[in-house]
């Protein structure tokens, strides 16, 4: 687990998910990679704490991600859980990433990640992230798209341990398009998209483009969605479930999970942080590498180790 | 109440609506303007039948929805709710609509009308409804928006009885466009539409545009929400109660509800409709009604009567 910035909320969290989760008694197999002090002043154990060297915040944050990458490769660790990093002050650290998730493919050689938010009840891939909505149909492509739709199966298969996963496309636009009568990216894009990802996963079944709203509107048995965009994928996860929504990297040798709030500076050091999401994401983690240990290890030496 | 197309569902409907709220025993004020003989058929008495002339069904119907106007314009009825229409078969038979909308809109001499999604846990207004995802951020307009959120707070006070409303508007992007990063829409458009309605509304109070994900993701004691597009409105409000969301047209001098689903000619005359969408439509102009006749009458005369 790397805590992210030091002066964000994330050593507090830390500190208490550990009370909540492990108080005196039991010492799980996690590490939290850091900054030592104030993971040490959270309540955090020595002997649970890979120290990175001082420095810059951002410095100390983007080090320990580094390090953690190092520990999952050489097959100590099956699972990264991510607390809050600070795009600037990460930059200002010498990293020159967007956020955890450039940063990660990078370190891992991975040229597309997917980003999935995951409860109880829905568990939602995303085509494209942070662009503005109008930007969204030039950005949808069918190449990109299977990799979406293909990395969502594998991952079901791979760490939720589903054999034969169940996936639904919604559209981009109302009515799925309605035939072509607003927009046409249902017929050039998605459904090329899904054919070729059923074509290279037959054991998946892989429906749509459905409309999205009539999608949400009922009940599914489908393991997975794919939103064409944010808020398209945002709204019924944090709608369905908001204090339990995980967000999950797709598409890397490994299990990424991670907090889905920021560093939170204002109240850092007030001791009023909320650790929810922090525990919804290092539950998630443990269930997916409990569930695929045997996988998760396979996968990596033939994907990423060299 | 026009049941829509004769050879629809729609007499069924009113039919099943008819035997569960008033049997043989009540007889509201409540008058079914079409085609007869299937509306006989369907259990409706005849004094609470007015016919229209025989003819092609999307005439009949057409004629239904003029006729509705005239009662309404006399001051005889308040509220109309309405079955499904066939958009070709309507302007078949002579009348050249898209649908009910432009249709009520164009007899009620109103330039711009609201679309509101309604239910006991939403109301929800679309600034934009029927175009591709990507014309969405051209069609919007400082002006128009400005409209959909006056007609919105209009409609709360007349018809729903609230005398200082309460409103959220979404922004468009992803994070309300994070302060520009992901778009400019949020500060070019919706920004001062909500200041311009804020200003012609005092008693109103509209805040926004807020991230559509995390306001969703939270309990809001908002009267009212407007979304930027349709599934941006329609994703949350079925997904919190697909069976009671009634499609309300605000902007209009009068109550109009309307069924959420089409004619099903696939399956007319079976005997299987489903009439919960049209008493949810029923059920809200019945309490709109109630708690606004007077205001309507008055509204009525000073904006459509000549």
């Amino acid at each position: 687990m790397t805590p992210g910035d030091p002066e964000g909320i994330g050593p507090e969290i830390c500190g208490k998910l550990w009370a909540k989760k492990f108080g005196k008694i039991k010492s799980p197999p996690l590490l939290f990679i850091g900054a030592e002090e104030p993971l040490l002043k959270h309540g955090i154990p020595s002997h649970h704490i890979l120290a990175v060297p001082d420095g810059k915040p951002g410095f100390q944050a983007g080090w320990a991600i580094e390090e953690a990458f190092r520990i999952i490769k050489n097959g100590k660790a099956l699972a990264l859980v991510t607390g809050p990093i600070h795009k600037k002050r990460l930059q200002a650290g010498g990293y020159p990433y967007e956020g955890h998730t450039d940063f990660l493919a990078d370190l891992a050689q991975v040229k597309q990640v997917t980003m999935m938010m995951a409860n109880d009840q829905l568990r939602v891939s995303l085509a494209t992230i942070h662009c503005a909505l109008k930007e969204v149909s030039m950005k949808l492509n069918t190449r990109e798209l299977r990799t979406t739709i293909l990395q969502t199966t594998q991952a079901l298969v791979r760490f939720w341990g589903i054999r034969k996963p169940k996936i639904s496309v919604l559209g981009l636009n109302p009515h799925a398009g309605e035939e072509g009568l607003f927009g046409t990216e249902e017929r050039r894009i998605i459904l090329p998209a899904i054919r070729a990802a059923q074509q290279a996963n037959p054991l998946a079944k892989i429906k749509g483009p459905v409309p999205a709203d009539t999608y949400f509107a009922l009940k599914h048995s489908d393991d997975a969605v794919i939103a064409m965009y944010h808020d398209q994928g945002l709204i019924p996860a944090k709608l369905l479930d908001f204090k339990h929504t995980v967000n999950v990297t797709l598409g890397l040798p490994f299990i990424r999970t991670s907090v889905d709030h920021g560093t939170a500076f204002d109240i850092a050091g007030k001791g009023i942080a909320d650790p929810s999401s922090l525990e919804a994401a290092y539950d998630l983690a443990i269930k997916l590498a409990k569930g695929s240990s045997k996988n998760v290890k396979e996968q990596f030496k033939s994907k990423v180790a060299k």
